[in-house]
């Protein structure tokens, strides 16, 4: 079993009338729900509102992939926390971000570029297409599906060029997005994957859900965990794995940390 | 003319006899002189010490390539500054990052991993080898160059899959390093080349230095720096390129900002 | 100046009216003219017709960038000279093909893929959208713009993942497709780009030519040609860069070329 | 269980007698148990010498990852069976391709560039540094491995630039090389790794064992084969996925297939 925590934001469940409605145990409780009916994945969910925002090191040390959907809240996240996602991440966390969370601290973060993309609220229809067939993460899809109601994000995204380009949405108002990318950080798979603005009943939509099961399963990398994922090691002359003399002038002492 | 601007710590060349002569100017001064010396690059230094480090709005503004080289004095640049530099990139500034730069905080930022690495510092033949033929940062150089003492450093190297591998290189105690990778961050083009440890005579190099202005001409982007390059903005309905209506529930007011 | 030619297939030309009314100097000629007039670039023409289909080895080491239009004659044109025109690219041609040359010989040759796409031919609006801001070949555009009348193509579009995606166009029909992409090939910098269906008026449109005389800068490659881009040459024992002994037992004999 | 299939010359093991000696039963036959003792792969072979060189349609339809070692026959092979093999890949059969199959028609073939190195046999040292922490093919390896006879080959390699490097060799005589690069063609995982010289037991090593069954995994696409890899089909204006009216002057006649 894969395990997947969920983190949900957890506030317009709350506030708003209409995502109280769609989603009564929350977006991440829906995601979580659906990641369970899907076979071969456990997920569990956390929230902003738990202490440590549910995700202590012990939680993401049993955590295989974590979900990630915020959006009013961002600023929110304890800079600590964002840390301590992005070193689970290098160590081989499977990462994937939803939707909003494109400003997220930790997408931020990871990509080291401004993330920003043109955006309207007008419950447009998406359709989003394959760009990349037989993709594990598109698997069971068809060449295209359509969201009758969704929030428009247009290009450009700010976004380093990412190593597969898995989804292009296209817009009804007439914009264009690359909606599943995917990126490598450390030993860490990241997906980035548009859809699931919180006043349409996105995440319960059945082609949503087969993407998000078949991403988790993609992003799971099944090697123990990295640790010291920022180390920079000395390898002494003595330990060189071939045998040579120390010449030239020296900066360090023996047994000196390097600087940073 | 390429406006390059040498960004230089300068703390070793005053407080270490064998830096201090090697690079009486400073290996800011070293390198700059180099590049005036190559044709078509008109380049000026900043430092560690100065105002704002040298690197004021309106510095980096008349700034096409910025180059980088620290090393002890990483944390002493201001968090202000490196956030400047990464917007300038952004907006389309080149980066080119010297040896123990990738730990600088610029370059860490706009990676978003460790950027560590293995290290030892004992003199040792460095040989390069170009693994890109024909790219504009090889140009004019052969099939391989050697540096007959350099501080190793050995993979993993703690870095994103780059745009290109330019260079790998080949160390006498037996380890391997991607020495010149290439990657964009927005509009900016980002070259990280590892040779330059400070108590060695490689600014004075030819072939390092051929790869310098070389590398110089290679990241320049000609189109007018970027503005807003984090900006996201609403594209309102009645300005869709295509006429469409606006329905289903809604989150934001109409000329709302987006949440960040 | 950099040197362009512009390779047309030149039948619908000839052969249909109103490709014959809209390009009367063939798609070619309207290239090439435009090129002419974009400042920097001096641009000849040649044709499926002419000897070697006017691609001589000569006529190649003379060519910086050759751009390639060609559609229902894919089939004629001499595997001979897609060897010939593959070799100039891995040595640092720069090669531009434009719409139905998806399928010529040397762009799957190049790719090795299939490059097959979705189409189809029914006038419909087309909005191209700029995804990597500030890049050089969307140098000079709007964020996005239109083609009244194109032919849709749509994704899965049959290619290796590239270096950039540039542009990714929207049609009135509810398709996408990534329309323009760079690749490298050796030396040879690649781009695909999707407008110029024979029958609309595209490469009289100004972003059109403003994206093909981009292009054509970016692609050019300003070293020298590289030779021998296939050869696989012995490094024997005494020329290796580090001295060692030969020892183990050996397949080949000395001088002896590898196998191929 | 995953289906191997382990694609063996079998040309040296009868005509060289150390080769014969190493490998009793074929380069292939090493392999193919190596694979089956890993665990969760069932492993067979094929070679040159059987009708197809065993590489029937049917025979690619059952096979998951395909396992490719040639050197002194690859002009042999039938264009054929490579063009069989090339669509197979394109649909979802991953390939492994070992050390001098470099210069394999199918590798060419999918890489579109010439895929030369340099090359030494001289039984030299190689050391072969995990570049990719993490990364599913170095799964269980140290962060370096040596083989104490291998032969050299040196870079420039000429192949595109790879989705991920894995691997980088150091070799006693000076040289380096990218021993371990991935692509993706189509749907399906490309791999290449360097060491594997026939006069030499590599394929008896632990790690290079450990390398090739992380490898088969990591290449193994569970999606059904994908069909039809190369059609470009027509997209009628009935059923465009908008609604919208055929207008301007067209080329083609209703139904028509497509150029090629």
């Amino acid at each position: 079993m894969i395990r997947a925590t969920v983190w949900g934001e957890n506030v317009h469940e709350h506030t708003n009338a209409i995502v109280g409605e769609l989603y009564p145990d929350g977006l991440h409780g829906c995601i979580a729900a659906a990641l369970n009916a899907a076979g071969g994945i456990a997920a569990t969910t956390a929230t902003l509102q738990e202490p440590e925002h549910g995700l202590s090191a012990a939680r993401l040390a049993e955590t295989d992939v974590l979900l990630w959907w915020g959006h009013c809240a961002h600023g929110d996240v304890q800079d600590e926390v964002v840390e301590r996602v992005a070193e689970a991440v290098w160590g081989g966390m499977g990462l994937i971000l939803l939707h909003s969370s494109h400003f997220s601290k930790i997408f931020k973060r990871l990509m080291g570029t401004p993330c920003n993309l043109t955006w309207r609220e007008a419950g447009e229809r998406e359709r989003l297409w394959v760009t990349s067939r037989g993709h594990p993460i598109a698997r069971g899809l068809p060449d295209h599906f359509e969201l009758e109601h969704e929030e428009m994000y247009g290009e450009p995204f700010g976004v380093p060029e990412p190593l597969e380009t898995v989804f292009v949405s296209w817009f009804q108002g007439g914009e264009v997005f690359r909606s599943g990318l995917t990126w490598r950080r450390g030993a860490g798979n990241v997906f980035y994957f548009r859809p699931g603005h919180e006043t349409y009943p996105t995440f319960h939509d059945a082609n949503v859900q087969t993407v998000l099961a078949n991403a988790v399963r993609w992003a799971h990398n099944p090697a123990p965990r990295l640790t010291a994922v920022g180390d920079a090691p000395n390898v002494p002359v003595h330990k060189a794995p071939e045998k040579i003399e120390e010449r030239g002038p020296k900066l360090h002492s023996h047994g000196e940390e390097g600087f940073r």
